[in-house]
């Protein structure tokens, strides 16, 4: 089904090399982003840097086995339908900490601020910062706020990091995919990022879109109480389900096979990427997540989501395979079959 | 002694109202800053908001207390004598640790590169954050990279987030002042501030000045193996010792007097500040602490710190009172006293 493909000696078509400076891509979470991290962050880390860096690490302290994760939230415009980035910088977090299997606990809460932003804007980021956290469990414990000069910032960064703690026996993370295992995803893709965009060009789509941003933590909960040894959960924000689904690939070092028609685009996503030039599975969500788990524990895993609000649309979307290791591929409506690249650079610069 | 001066009733003379907007101020870790905490960010966060949003945060986690940090560095130039923001970025997220007494152990790092920003920089930046994660033994374990454009960012922004370990029992904290305390300082203040304005003026004072970032939780330990009940640590950062000391005073309702003649301000350190109208009371240090101890331990912590290369230049400075609660004064060479009030806002912006 692959034939023709060369799915041999993947390497990014825009290496580091070729870009003495950072370009808007390096921060899309695709290819440009993984290079920096691991041709740039790693080696100048040196013997500190543990791990691969990822969306959230697995620590240890005192016996306890912790999850710890950063994000820095940079979205324009601050305010976009459904949502702001005080949502986002709140359950940006609690999802990468709800990834590992963890139950977050604790956010830091750091801003940098430009010279003339309102406080009225920052207030209303508090608030919604506020809300959410109270929605999701999680109290912000700690904060830090600096200032930078007119020329120097766009409105307001926040910085959110969290605590989450696993408890004993769980264990989810990319390499743990398994050729066999059930693809499963928890509702409509591309949501978000065709909500920013909307509002950002001012333009709308269909019956409008607003936001999926939403905390992940209870629907996780819901799904890992069926007892089924989730191999592994990620939300695909920037860079979308085709960067997530390329990510675990080549962790895992399996393959990734989608059906196409299976994919859950609501049609004004459909309708906005058509008419811009996007593709679905590269746009952000921020409410929605992606489950590799047995074939066998499948029906239960899908039934637990559906029965919860945030996973009411919940399906299968694929299989994981023992073919073409590292790379996804999606059958199409036609019968063919064609490769899902890892993103290189931004689709929709600053989409969270 | 304080006769004539009105410690009562003291207000922030900048209040929020006066502000529709973000000004400078709002980042100098003094009177506005705390303003922004305490009208803005607490009431936004609401039953989410857990206690005052302090510099660290003590949490629980399955029975184990863990110290929950985070700090953004924005300072300008990126590189300066004695380190750079990378080191910067390491040090003060491990001491804001270390100040509660804990052992730091992980440190998250997010980076908010500005499109255009030469990818050698960020090499330099992230080796400098490795040889100070390795120098101070903590792992850099997660991250987040995003990128802006050119005109809404400035090089490189970097926020850490740091976790830590509490032993059973310790309890340091501003709250513990006590009248009667001696109040302790580790080494020469104001260094870190004159030796960034330095290099962002072009200009040199005396024999030039060098950053003095460091870890500081190495010294710490030492203090704490002394067996005294060491009751607040602190490192004067952004707003120097003038806002350290007047936050610690509000916090434990305790007066604090300095013998001026006791701060160890060294040569150059006074010449810039007296050439530039600055107090040298107020400029940030980054690898010095303050610490409130009970007095029949001044002694031991003193030879403990002494006998530390980084608290080589211990000495005491003051003494923490039962009069005028809330407010630090210092006697002046002349035999006078004047206060030292919390700085409103920003002598030197972007100082980390």
């Amino acid at each position: 089904m692959t034939a023709g493909l060369d799915f041999e000696n993947w390497t990014c078509p825009v290496p580091l090399r070729d870009h003495p400076a950072i370009v808007m891509g390096h921060g899309g979470g695709g290819a440009m982003s993984a290079e920096l991290v691991e041709h740039l962050f790693l080696p100048g880390y040196g013997a500190a840097g543990a791990g691969e860096l990822g969306d959230c690490a697995v620590v240890e302290a005192g016996g306890v086995r912790l999850a710890f994760s950063t994000d820095s939230f940079v979205v324009r415009p601050m305010f976009f339908p459904g949502g702001s980035i005080g949502d986002l910088a709140v359950n940006g977090t609690v999802n990468d900490l709800a990834m590992s299997g963890a139950t977050p606990l604790y956010l830091s809460a750091a801003f940098i601020l430009q010279e003339g932003t309102a406080l009225a804007d920052i207030g209303r980021i508090a608030a919604a910062m506020g809300a959410a956290a109270s929605a999701a469990g999680v109290r912000l414990v700690t904060g830090d706020t600096k200032v930078v000069d007119r020329r120097s910032g766009d409105g307001v960064y926040v910085n959110t990091a969290g605590v989450g703690m696993l408890a004993p026996g769980v264990d989810i993370a990319p390499r743990r995919a398994t050729a066999g295992d059930a693809v499963l995803v928890s509702g409509d893709l591309g949501v978000h990022g065709v909500a920013v965009l909307s509002c950002r060009e001012g333009v709308e789509f269909g019956t409008g879109v607003s936001s999926d941003t939403a905390p992940l933590h209870g629907l996780v909960a819901a799904m890992l109480a069926t007892g089924a040894d989730v191999h592994v959960l990620r939300d695909p924000t920037r860079g979308g389900v085709a960067a997530s689904l390329n990510e675990i690939a080549r962790a895992a070092g399996v393959g990734v096979e989608l059906g196409e028609r299976d994919l859950p685009v609501p049609p004004a996503v459909a309708d906005a990427c058509s008419l811009l030039g996007l593709d679905p599975l590269q746009v952000a969500n921020e409410g929605k997540l992606l489950a590799f788990v047995p074939p066998d524990s499948a029906d239960a895993v899908l039934d637990a989501m559906r029965a919860h609000p945030l996973g009411a649309g919940a399906r299968r979307i694929g299989t994981c395979v023992p073919d073409h290791p590292g790379m996804v591929v999606a059958r199409t409506a036609l019968g063919g079959t064609r490769v899902v690249t890892m993103p290189i650079g931004e689709q929709l610069p600053r989409i969270c």
